[in-house]
Parts: C-alpha cells; sequence; structure tokens
C-alpha cells in the first residue's frame, strides 16, 4: 500500500524533524492510510506522528486504528489531547473503543468527555452487548413531512457538517416516531417545491434497539441500504446503523463459526494479538473433553480383544478406518452449518437434508470402499501381519467403509438440527466432535463385520 | 417477516382473482420484500404476482430473486416481458444472472437487449470471472472539475435518475481520466457556487477493472466506501462496484473457505440447492485422497506388529491418541488459516507464530497429558487386556500425548504457510488434511515412548 511504500522517506522526514512538511503531506492522505502509516511505525515515533494531524483527521484516523495502538497512543497523550479525540469521534466507533478496554480505564475515559457527548455514550454503553444499539450512532438528519425538498436540502446546508450520513433523510413525527427513510437520491431528483410527503412510500425496514446484531446484518443484505434507522419498541427514532459497521460484524460472526467449526472457543481479539495463555485457554478445554469422550474408542476396542489377540492384522486398520467416518461426517456437518448460518436451511428441513446424505453416504461409501479393498491388498505386501485369508480381511475393511462414511453423514448432517433444536450454536457441531462422535460407532461396525465375515476361519 | 405473515391473505386475492387489489397493495412494498412474497408463493401462482409489478418495481425485484426462480420466471415469461425486465436491470445484477445461466442460454437472452444494454452487457462479461470487471456497473455519475455545485446539483437532477448511486460524484478530466471522487456529502454543505475543484482532494481509491474481487473486499472494508471506481490501466474511468455487491462477494469467499477447511471443493451454488450428485462429487476426490493417506497409518502400524503381538493393550489407545493430535492440529490451522484471510498474518511471520504454537502446544500437551494418564487407569477398570504394568501404560499414553499434541501444533500451523508459499490457497489446510498428516507421526510417536518405556518389562 501507499503507506508502506513511503515509510522509509516519512521516517527519515521524522529523524530530520521535518515536522511541518510532514504534516503538509499528510492532509492530503485518507485517514486509513494515515491510520496504515502510523501502525507500521516504531511505537515512539507514532504518537510523533499522529500528534501533527488536526482534530478531525485525528480522530478519523484514530477510527481506523486497531484497539492496541488506540490504546498506545491513549497512554501517550495528554488528558486534553484525549479528550479532544474522544469528543470528535463518532459515537459508534467510540463505544467499539469502551467496549475493548477495561471497563475502569473505560469509565475514566468517559468522564473526559463533554457533558453532551458523555450523556451519548452512556447511552450507547446501556445497551446489551452484541446488540443493535452498540452499533447505533445518533447523528442522523431527521425532518418533518411538511418541509419541501428546498427546506430540506437547506437544513443539510447547515446542519449536515457532523452527521454520520447524508445518504439518506429520516423523516419523523412531532413525537418523535419514524414514518420513513428516503434516501438522497429523492431529494437529489425531485423538484424543489414537492413537500416531503411526496417522495414517501412509508415501507421503511428499522431495527430494534435491543435486536442482536446478526439480525442487522441480515437485514442490510436483503435489503441493501448504505445504513438503518433503530428504534424503540414505539417507533421512537433513536439512532441509525451503517453498513461499514455491518461488514465488520459478519466478519466477525464467520470468524467465529469458523473458530468453532474446529473446536476454538471465540476469541475475543486477532489471534496473533491474544496472549498466548488466552489462546489455550480458548483450545484445551475442548481438546480435554474430546479427549475424555475418545476414550470410548479404547472401551470399545476392549470389547473385541479377544478378536484382535487373535487377528492382530485387524489393528492396522483402526486408524485408517475411523479417519474416514470423521471426514466425511465433518463435512456433512460443515455443509449444513453454513447453509443454516446463510439461512439457506432450517429446522424443518432436516429429514429433506437426511434424505440426501443417505443417499451421499451410500454413494461415497462405495467408493472409498473399493478404495479400500485395494489398499489392503497392496499394504499387505509390506507386512506380515496379514499372511492368511488376505482377500477376507480386504472384504471387511471394504465393507466397514460403506457402513462408516455412511454413519458419518448421518451423524454429521443431524448433530447441527439437534444442537439447534436444544438451543445451541449448531457451529458447535465441528470437526473434532463429529470425529469423537463417529470413532466409537465406526470401531464397533467394523468389528461387527469383522466378526460375521471372518468367524469360523479366522475368529 | 411480513410477507410470510400476509400470504394467506395475497393467496386468497389471487384466488379469488382479485388482482387489481393486489398489485395496490405491492406497489407500496420494498422490492426485497415481494421479492420474499414471490419465492414462498407455489411456482404458478409465482408468475401472476410477478407480472402485476410495473416495469421498474419488477426489475427491481427480479435483482432480488435467487437465481432459480429467476430462471423459472424468464422460461414463464413471454420474449417481450422478459426483454422489458432485463433491459431495466442494473447492469451488475444482470451480469451475476448470466454467470450463473448455463452459456447458451445466457447468449439468447443477451439477443433480446437493446443495442445500448447489449453492448454494456457484453463488456461487462468480457472481464475475467471473479474480477472487479464482472461486478461492475457504467451507470455512474461523472463531471468536470470546473462546474460548479449548483451545476453538478443540478445536472443530477436531470441525469441521476437511472444511475446506480448518487451517493459519490466522480471527477473525470476531458479524456475520462478519473481524477477525484466526492461523497454527495460535501456538495450538499459545500456553498452552491463553489467550483468542484475546491471539494477535491485527491486521494481517492480505485480499483483496477482486472483485480481480484477479494482486493474489492479488503478495500471496501479499509476505506468504509459505498462505493469504488473502476479505472483501466490508464486510469481511465469505467464504472463503479457497490458496497452491497461486495457484501455478496465476503460472504461468498468465507463460504468457501469454511468449506475448504473441512476438504470440501468449493461449492458453485447453495448447498441446499446443489444436486446430491455435484456435492459428491465435492466431496469424494478429498475423502478417497484422505483414505489413501491414512493407509500410511497401517503401515505404520505394521512396523510395529511385533510390539502389538506382544502387548495388545497397545491397540486400544491409538485412536484416542492420534486424534488429539489431529485435533490440535487442526485448530492451529484454522486459526493461522482465518487470520491469513483476514489479512492479520503475512508470511514473513512464520517464525513468530511457530514459537507461540511451540510453547501452547508444550503447555496444551501436558495438560492432556495428565488427564491421558488417568484415563488408562479408569479405562483399565473395564478391560482385562491391561493386567500388569498398568502404571507403565498409562506412563507411555501420557508422555506420547505431551509429543503428539505439541506435534499437532506445530504441523498444523505451518502447512497454511507452506502452502501459501507454493501458491496454494491456505485454506486448503483442512482438519481432515491436518489429521491425517499428524496420524501418521503421531503413531510413530506413540510406538517410540512405549519402546522407550516398556522395553525389558513388557516388550
Amino acid at each position: 500500500m501507499l503507506s508502506r511504500l513511503l515509510q522509509p522517506e516519512i521516517q527519515s522526514l521524522i529523524a530530520e524533524r521535518q515536522l511541518g512538511v510532514l504534516k503538509e503531506i499528510l492532509t492530503d492522505w485518507t485517514p486509513a492510510d494515515i491510520a496504515d502509516l502510523i501502525v507500521e511505525l516504531p511505537e515512539n515515533e507514532q504518537v510523533i506522528v499522529f500528534r501533527l494531524l488536526h482534530n478531525e483527521l485525528a480522530a478519523d484516523t484514530f477510527e481506523h486504528l486497531d484497539f492496541d495502538t488506540q490504546e498506545l497512543l491513549i497512554k501517550a497523550m495528554g488528558k486534553e489531547e484525549v479528550a479532544a479525540i474522544l469528543n470528535e469521534m463518532s459515537p459508534d466507533d467510540r463505544t467499539a473503543l469502551f467496549e475493548e478496554m477495561p471497563s475502569s480505564a473505560a469509565k475514566q475515559l468517559i468522564q473526559l468527555l463533554s457533558h453532551e457527548e458523555r450523556t451519548i455514550a452512556n447511552a450507547l454503553l446501556g445497551y446489551p452487548e452484541n446488540s443493535v444499539g452498540r452499533l447505533m450512532t445518533p447523528d442522523y438528519i431527521a425532518v418533518k413531512p411538511d418541509m419541501t425538498v428546498q427546506q430540506v436540502l437547506d437544513y443539510i446546508r447547515i446542519h449536515g457538517e457532523d452527521k454520520e450520513t447524508l445518504n439518506i433523510v429520516y423523516i419523523i413525527d412531532e413525537k418523535g416516531k419514524l414514518i420513513d427513510d428516503v434516501k438522497i437520491r429523492e431529494f437529489l431528483l425531485a423538484p424543489l417545491v414537492s413537500p416531503v410527503r411526496e417522495l414517501m412510500i412509508e415501507n421503511f425496514v428499522a431495527l430494534n434497539v435491543n435486536a442482536d446484531q446478526e439480525e442487522a446484518v441480515e437485514l442490510f443484505k436483503k435489503y441493501d441500504r448504505v445504513a438503518l434507522p433503530v428504534v424503540d419498541k414505539l417507533g421512537i427514532l433513536l439512532g441509525i446503523v451503517t453498513v461499514d459497521d455491518v461488514l465488520d460484524v459478519a466478519e466477525e460472526e464467520a470468524t467465529e463459526d469458523i473458530h468453532k467449526l474446529s473446536a476454538i472457543e471465540a476469541l475475543d481479539e486477532p489471534y496473533p494479538d491474544l496472549p498466548v495463555l488466552a489462546i489455550i485457554k480458548k483450545r484445551v478445554p475442548w481438546l480435554s473433553l474430546l479427549l475424555i469422550g475418545q476414550s470410548l474408542t479404547a472401551v470399545a476396542m476392549g470389547f473385541f480383544e479377544g478378536e484382535l489377540l487373535k487377528v492382530a492384522a485387524l489393528a492396522l486398520f483402526v486408524p485408517m478406518l475411523i479417519s474416514s467416518g470423521g471426514n466425511s461426517g465433518s463435512q456433512a456437518a460443515t455443509l449444513v452449518v453454513r447453509a443454516m448460518a446463510l439461512g439457506e436451511i432450517r429446522l424443518v428441513d432436516w429429514w429433506h437434508i437426511m434424505r440426501r446424505e443417505i443417499f451421499s453416504g451410500l454413494a461415497m461409501g462405495l467408493v472409498l470402499g473399493l478404495i479400500g479393498f485395494c489398499q489392503v491388498i497392496v499394504i499387505a505386501q509390506f507386512s506380515t501381519a496379514i499372511e492368511s485369508y488376505l482377500s477376507l480381511i480386504a472384504l471387511t475393511v471394504g465393507i466397514s467403509l460403506v457402513g462408516i462414511v455412511l454413519w458419518g453423514n448421518i451423524a454429521g448432517s443431524m448433530l447441527p438440527f439437534i444442537l439447534k433444536k436444544f438451543g445451541i450454536d449448531p457451529a458447535a457441531s465441528s470437526a473434532p466432535l463429529v470425529s469423537t462422535l463417529v470413532d466409537v460407532t465406526g470401531l464397533i461396525i467394523y468389528f461387527t463385520v469383522a466378526l460375521l465375515i471372518l468367524s469360523g476361519k479366522l475368529l
């Protein structure tokens, strides 16, 4: 990016203390590019560069920085500087910052705000975590339906400066109740003398302030809006949510689902920023549970120890067989979990999905069974354990694979439905959990098939 | 949603052929809600309702429908009706429709377009798949820098009607080269007599028409824009990409990564819509490859068959041990893959990540080793295979777990780096692939530890 290319030049300007020149250069940059530059600089130079920015640009740049850099700058700056930045920031980005900090530090910062901004900040932090209220900003344009287009444009020219978006104009009645949202497009295209009322079609979509943020993502995708209004249960307009914040939420949700599918608890920060101990805490509980669950495989194998002692060759194929069940099962679980997250599958579809997975399980099982049969023949060339009845053992492996893959498919695709039915996030159907569930059954299928085929001959 | 609540009423209006009333009701609905309604209706009623919409609303609604319903409507309507819809659609959504269809069908539809729209459609389809060009629309507002704010607003009032967005105004020179993009906000806030030149800061960000769509997602997230301009390599403005299309791309990418992480090839359509055979084709190649890879576990166990014959109890813990390596490995791989996708980790960070994973691998291995030690003691109560030297076998399992979990962490976290280094998508480091790689090593670690601890006693 721009900032990385120019970094040596910037650093030499800092070294030579040519801060006036640097200040001039930076005024032409976008806040996002300046943020990129600051992150790449050594810590002691970050504050030097940040201090060169005038108030508004500083606040805009600050909003683009990651939390760690924000915290570092806050610690390095004086109270008055911090207060200026915080008062200038968009209320929604400011809420996000306060959310990340320890609550005692957040409280100190809130004390630095002006009375008006402090009221706003406390109101926003009063909404539940992960609720739409936490994403909201109260800086929007609202007008009455009896104004003319000309009056609205004049009103915007005077009051629009610090609004989060001018792309949508909200129409409210005397009590502040939202009656419509109209795109600025309509105002730009309508005759100047038209009353606002004529632009309204009253088919607006609003978010409830207590609704879950995931709901906001769904509505943004469905209605292709750049901003959506937020109302309380009486329909009073409280603020707006803009699409850029929702893009972040969508990404966070995808990350959480991806992590859960690998049996990792949701991380609070990006993986590279999280201390190792915190990561271990997110991983060890699942690993321990899975290990304990896996001990059932040892118990199951214990049941068949008589057979194992007679035909030690059977043990050779255990890892290969049970992993096939785990693999097909986790494929099926992942397909169902993601389709649920995207709203493509609902609970009532379980039977439809089950039939599909039974059919594909049989088909894939036959393919893998055939491969498995051939593998045993090949592996026998490297091993002295399989001397006699080679073809019978190969048959056992082949037939077991059909059953194991079929069972993997059924268990993997149904687990998300069962979890969802009981109100648990279906993304908890991780590959490791599915494998663990399927492994024990896989062993039982394998040894049962072995008993049927080999009894009277080897067993 | 609205549409599902009202569906019985709508269906009775259709049954009673009260189409005039229905038509009146629908004019107040948003295209997204009408699309929702149509999808829920029986197929034969879908066309009836869709035909009630006037041209522009019909096109907007059509853009919100899924591909299957779009195809059904096209087949049910006459050529002229289809032509009217296609000519009215946004060029970007139209490209998406043509992309989904068999190319012969798409060609027939393109013939129905007006000369002007046909030229646009063919130009857009001429860009490579997954390139920014395929997301682009050529309907934007472009002005010259010497116009005044008043002139621009007048120009928009006359020419803005069919533009994709009026939220951003593009400034071009005589040759059509992009020199800046200015938010409509600036025009709404500036004095009417100001020249456009005064609003420019020339720090615009543009997408190259041939760039990958993933790049567009990154830039949208970074710059928080509702639209980005698209230029050719000479900087000539060709079109714009809007954020709603990018939200779809981001979602598709996350889905692809999630699927790859479970060893499923990227699907071309949503899982529930894809025919079972197509799904099998996406799953069986990986399952077969993994099965073949897993045969190495049988070979590895074959090497230790002497030990297995002497101490059959060792076999009981094989599934449990190797699955722990697979689980910790797939956790590590998933963390690294997702962090790479979000741009949080680069190739050069490999050593930093390796050190972290070695440390957390040791810590997690110790916890699991302790659990494993206790498990063996407990399992011994259910099995007669572990009669003698119980504590030595428990020790073997415990120590092996430390090595296996550590190795799982190292292999799982480094595989994405290796794949990326060789130009392969790191998301191919699926849980099943990592497990397969780790299983063989896990067996070798286990039997080596067993040899060291048990030799002279049991072996």
